[in-house]
């Protein structure tokens, strides 16, 4: 059975397989690391790429944190341990803003989570935001999301798929970050899943990142591109800070558990712009995105 | 005593009053107006200038909403209503980022809430975030803020001043978001206070707002800055976008009551930056900046 000391390392090893595989990928850019300390336990390795050829800044971050379970936790986790239970969570999370406009923002995070009273569970997710919709694009994202989900379990792909248009939906302006992707949460021993079973499937996404974003880079990123794609690119920019900030539960994990700020928010754009209602012209490819910035959209067909 | 009406029209009066002064002030941006409804009850008008000579980017929002009272809001206004009860709020909100990073960023809000109970109360706040800290600046602003408090109670201005560097507050950068102001809320009625004086002082505090920042726009907005300080103008506003989407309850009452999301957010700057791990030089000008964002300060002198 997979211990947490096992789980931490594979992340480690993630962690490490993809940013040389991005480095790879760009050509130009090197990720920077920092190390640091959590004060109530743990720690992590944040690191960071930016002014990239193909990357304008990029974050991947391991970490495993422990200790007392704080209470915004034990609320937002519903976890019902009472107080004095300790907590033990890893994972890496990843998010990458790219310099063409035509390269997708991704973002994947996997993690794993392990109460002092023996529960545990895992949780992920993986999501594209294209700032222009292409749909051989998103069809060849939930095609490879699909193949992995279908090799664990026939149900996977379409409830993580939901679970990524419920999760990943900015409610205030009532639409989707992206063409969304997979999430899943509470992934738990039970009588079909074994924990191995529940930890080859988290593998497997996670190993399905670094060939994934590196086909968008190699396939989209000399797309040539004008100073309206690119002030669009900064509009969109906005609302990924909005969702980051106001909905993300994992940015609010991370401030409430008192982590590395600058690596909670190494998720935020280099530059972003927000513009009064700002209306794209009717049959603009602009507006054609925000068309299909909704739930429920199949992307496989 | 003053009804809702009578205070709903004042701050009606208030938002006229402010735009017409900041437009002269500017001298070549306009207001635009956007009347909006909300499902619920009530609605608003919105006034927002982009492109202003000295304004780049400023919402002067004025609303009254009522209806049911959303149980999110139950629950953050602290109020024993029940379910079934209705609630009335009013208010004006005000941000304004200026072109010339000399020039700060202003905040204002007044409003007033009132429950179907017979409950009421009045709350607001006023407070610079200036991207270089001038130490006279500052001193003017809580000079002007303290005479204001004094003329209705000796005890309003250190109150009020220490509320603000508590409510202002960056949390998870341990930094305050400019030199504060004053903020207050719940003021109701008591032995010691009527209805008429809690409205008078929030009248003293609103009618406080144009003569106070049109001199900052005269002031500043003139001199001379750098591709430098416009740099280190858009990373403050990037910790701007931070408070008001993670911590500002303004931005959360208005997200959960179904408010009208563009006059919510007109409050996010033009342009915003994160870097990664962003240090000034020691001595910096900006550096300076950074280590007066403390709690506490005594501006006064």
């Amino acid at each position: 059975m997979p211990t947490k000391e096992i789980i931490r390392d594979w992340f480690i090893e993630l962690q490490q397989h993809i940013c040389s595989n991005l480095e790879e990928a760009d050509g130009r850019g090197k990720f920077q690391t920092d190390a640091w300390e959590r004060a109530g336990g743990g720690g992590g390795i944040s690191r960071v790429l930016t002014h990239g050829s193909i990357i304008e800044k990029g974050g991947v971050n391991f970490s495993a944190v422990w200790g007392p379970t704080p209470e915004p936790v034990m609320k937002s986790m519903n976890v019902e341990g009472g107080s004095g239970s300790e907590f033990f969570a890893t994972g890496i999370s990843i998010v990458i803003h790219p310099v063409n406009p035509m390269v997708p923002i991704i973002h994947m995070n996997t993690r794993y989570f392990e109460m002092s009273n023996g529960t545990w569970w895992f949780g992920g997710g993986i999501d594209l935001t294209p700032h222009y919709i292409d749909h051989d694009d998103a069809r060849h994202f939930h095609q490879t999301l699909k193949a992995v989900c279908d090799r664990h379990h026939p149900s996977y792909y379409a409830e993580f798929k939901k679970w990524a248009d419920d999760y990943f939906f900015i409610k205030h302006r009532n639409e989707t970050r992206g063409v969304g992707g997979v999430f899943f949460d509470y992934l738990k021993e039970t009588n079909d899943f074994t924990k191995a079973s529940r930890f080859e499937f988290v593998k497997a996404i996670g190993s399905a990142f670094a060939p994934l974003y590196t086909f968008y880079m190699k396939k989209n990123s000399s797309l040539r591109y004008s100073d309206n794609e690119k002030r669009w690119q900064q509009l969109r920019r906005g609302r990924y800070v909005e969702f980051n900030l106001v909905w993300d539960r994992g940015t609010k994990f991370g401030l409430d558990t008192d982590g590395r700020t600058e690596s909670i928010l190494m998720s935020l754009p280099p530059h972003a712009q927000w513009v009064y209602n700002y209306q794209p012209a009717p049959d603009s490819p602009e507006q054609k995105t925000l068309d299909l910035l909704k739930k429920d959209v199949n992307w496989l067909v």
